[in-house]
């Protein structure tokens, strides 16, 4: 295992694969109207501590980003969102696509994150203006593209300030797990109760073959959000076998052990890489994500050994993205730090 | 087994599960990049004997419907369907949503099937007035909706009436492989060499999980179609997922091998029920679905018996549909015809 | 005058250019906030004795049309309208435009005319489909695309069955004043009280040189309405020359006067035409246009005498479009009579 | 007159009001197929030097700048702009709306304007990753919102570093007139000759009732064009009336003259404001809007005698701006000095 590029070059947890042989047989209702996936939604309100919460199964995150901010937003509705978001950066417009034009508003904020005070002035001077866009939608990644986590308390203070001025929270969750982890917080302190109208629960990166989940804790968005998925193609016929991946993800706490073992075999690789000659770790690590300027002649020796990781010019000249999955192993972070260590 | 409701309500191919099980360890580049996917495009080239075709795997066949159509069609284009078609009736407005409002001309045609010089003369009619739409797609399903088959003249002369009027031709072949063993054709008979330039290949309905594929024969379409995919989150990061499903589907015959068991159990259900006093097959039996009339007293004591199945009333009161799956058995249809002529 | 090609071929009236020349000095507020536009508001809302209804301003009929249906139909909503309606026929899919997708049922009916009973059907059927589209708006044009007039009673009917089935009515009123003079009713009685909640008012084929009025009955529809006509560049800076057109058009009963004169060339038209030997008129002539078959001989003596107009091969063979306007006189008529008969 | 708020709240020159009354009489063809219509396109190929270019006369500056980069832009292009841009501020997400989801890049620029290398710059970032956008279009105004005017090097470097990048070049022309003044060089150097691909040429705001002219010197762009107007219910029926105006307007340097006039205005204001103490210009002058920072009790003064004009906040803490317009006096603009002198 020499792979540090993205937590989606991993495959898929034994106990999902195993889901899914399951539930290969027998016939069973489609489009979402069987026992699984009526499981999975009762679990999560269990989970989440919320006894009317609507779940949808999707196959991956920019569909649930985009659905979200679809039924959150009209046409001309604003969207506030940090500069480096997924949503902004990597989606190719899919919101705009999605919500027939809604309008991004990225947001500068140290270590990946938003700063509830600067998001609601600039949701302020746009909906004041009134001809610009209409503010709808605060969205947040949680843990963020910058491998940070925001507190209960800083979510909190963002979605007040969003709900102050009529904008509704959506999180991307692509690696909520991670988050999860760290804060030692229960799901529904991390989300409900910090104020987050519906969360995108990621499962691809941390398990899963291809399984997300819209958790929409704000449930008048649900009717909407059914016909959007159906029209976009996003309802599967065979949902029992999104479910069953979800289901399998969230049973016997597997996505918090999945992440659990990623988010420490981060710490240790940032902590070892952190002791080489000319290497600087450049953002807090707080899930499973390592940003570190590297010397060339590390960056050279590291490639020349086989391992692969991406560059990462966003964060600065020589900056690399290091990530590690729930499929890797100590060795493998122990071995790169090795590498690098030898060609100091 | 009596559920006759839909071939989506049945499970997966054990070779399919099986396949996703093997592709389930190690990491490996993601969004496409991927052997897997490769791999099954240089299966597509030979199995359709055509050396430049490009694929894309995809989740539903909405999806692929709707970005194929998008591709092909501005926003003001008009798209030449039949009227009973799936991307008319079923897909909630997806070939709208996805080519940003292109209008669908539906069109009545018997069994489920457009003729070439109606398509032709409406074609025609709506291009000259040049106020209402620009014609750009004929859109076929193979098999019908109606549960029968074009044959390779039909579809050629429709295809060659699309291209002399600048339309290029999509087929949704969600049914394709129950159509393919019908003609006992080659798969390149009955796509590219009769004139299609997009053929989106269903694998859900006939043994897999979720998967279906994009295989575009006219490759001008492919960098929009790349991009499309992206921006509408039917790019999966997992694709060895997608990809290994359907390479699994297109070897040693699987893809065949469901289809002809499924329309062969068609077959012998039209067969055994049309010789019940009262029943009326309705459309012929070409693929894996029976259309009939059912007299109410039949109709009640085959959904004693639980049997499930669907009331078809587009095609008339009384009217029902039964589809065949691939993990079906004889014995499945036969207690039906029993039950059936027991309650005459 | 030879010219029977349409009545947007005509100029404008005097009272309207003069309305403008005194509109044209000074300082305003611009974007609608001046006392033309207000004024303009307030008499509509005396003329139509609706206390609170909302009026704006717009400069073409398609984009009345367009902005009202996407202002009352979600992107997956669907519109009932008739075969030959202007937004099926002739807008280029400015309805899919301007909704992002609503889905047009075409609906065919005796002279330009939906009946109540065959669009309640067809509602019925494609709402209890559930995957088709949401049923959203009703659109009646009056007078029709076939020189017909609705009766305030088939109005009535239309405008219940749609609300009996949560759709709201939309009537394209390009010649409502055609029909209002035809009818002998108030403006109130063939809109709001027989049901409708948003008008096309038209006004620049019976005299403005480019003016339609948003007659919204309805007001939830406002403030939607505001940001989507800002948003499509609809919303004049200068909005007094619009207001200035239509206040005058509405002044004096000018709008009647003009339309009067129309309607009663037409039917006079009719009348001679009709006694042609081998003409077929082909539609009730109820307003400004008159639909007939013409002998070859004929339709050739008329064009060789310099008459302008259409063939309408919609309505078979050998038929035309004469339409009568506010500017032509009883001897261009009776001319066309003459050079008519006379090649009998 | 005491109106400095915008040059929208400007009447209309007595120039263009006569030439619409003289073309308010007789039928004409529609649709843009009238002689007025083919007269301008030709007295622009003659003003702008250049034999092929097309023209649009259309009616809002928003609806030009739009369809202009839907046609230039696919749904997913990215579109670089001045943060302070009115397509970016002030036009609810009309481009965003036209082009079915384009992405607008804000980009700051000191007095208003762009400048190439950063232009450039972001474009290729952009551009590289691939995930973002598709670079399409650079979006200059001319003069700009700040009041400013791109030199034609300044012009031309940005030009090329579009074209360079495969981006087409678009001129938001709301007022092109007091730029051309201001540079004293011909139509053809300040717009095809310095690389613009398509010129929106305002009329309204300097003379017109409501008319702006899309001169298309990218003559592939107008097969798309002619459709995209007509299906956003852009196209007059009775073009004659759009077309007569601006064909005025461009006849005996009547658009000149208005510019040099409202511009020579805003120079005496800002000389003539800048003495008083307190005050400070806060842009350079160089069209017909002063933005300047006045001292709280001038701004009250000013007020208190009845003089209209807005805050702009967005230029800083008590910063205002004034416009000057075709229809205002030298006594205006000195009663306007005189009193901020008196409040001193």
């Amino acid at each position: 295992m020499t792979d540090f590029r993205s937590d989606n070059t991993h495959g898929a947890s034994p106990e999902i694969v195993e889901a899914l042989r399951r539930a290969a047989g027998g016939t069973i209702s489609s489009y979402g109207r069987d026992e699984i996936t009526l499981r999975l939604r009762d679990r999560c309100r269990e989970l989440f501590e919320h006894g009317s919460l609507e779940t949808y199964p999707l196959l991956t995150g920019t569909a649930g980003n985009s659905l979200t901010i679809a039924a959150m937003s009209p046409p001309w509705g604003g969207v506030f969102c940090h500069e480096d978001s997924h949503i902004h950066r990597d989606e190719m417009g899919a919101p705009e696509f999605f919500s027939s034009g809604a309008k991004l508003f990225p947001i500068s904020g140290a270590d990946g994150k938003l700063e509830a005070t600067v998001v609601e002035t600039m949701i302020r001077e746009i909906g004041g203006e009134g001809r610009t866009a209409r503010p709808a939608v605060v969205s947040l990644t949680q843990a963020t593209e910058a491998g940070t986590v925001y507190t209960v308390d800083e979510m909190t203070a963002i979605s007040e300030a969003a709900h102050r001025n009529d904008c509704r929270v959506h999180v991307d969750g692509a690696r909520i797990a991670n988050a999860l982890v760290t804060l030692g917080a229960t799901p529904a302190e991390i989300t409900w109760r910090a104020g987050v109208d519906v969360l995108v629960l990621g499962a691809t990166k941390n398990g899963a073959l291809a399984a997300e989940l819209l958790v929409v804790f704000d449930t008048t968005l649900a009717p909407e959000l059914t016909t959007r998925i159906h029209r976009a193609g996003h309802r599967l016929s065979k949902m029992r076998f999104l479910s069953a991946q979800l289901d399998a993800y969230l049973t016997d706490d597997l996505w918090l052990r999945n992440a659990s073992h990623a988010n420490s075999l981060a710490t240790r690789l940032a902590q070892g890489l952190g002791t080489v000659q000319g290497v600087e770790i450049l953002r807090p690590v707080e899930a499973n994500i390592v940003f570190a300027r590297l010397p060339r002649s590390v960056d050279t020796s590291l490639r020349d050994h086989g391992f692969l990781f991406y560059p990462w010019t966003l964060f600065g000249e020589g900056a690399v993205r290091l990530v590690t999955g729930f499929s890797m192993a100590e060795e493998d972070v122990d071995s790169l730090i090795a590498a690098a260590r030898s060609s100091g």
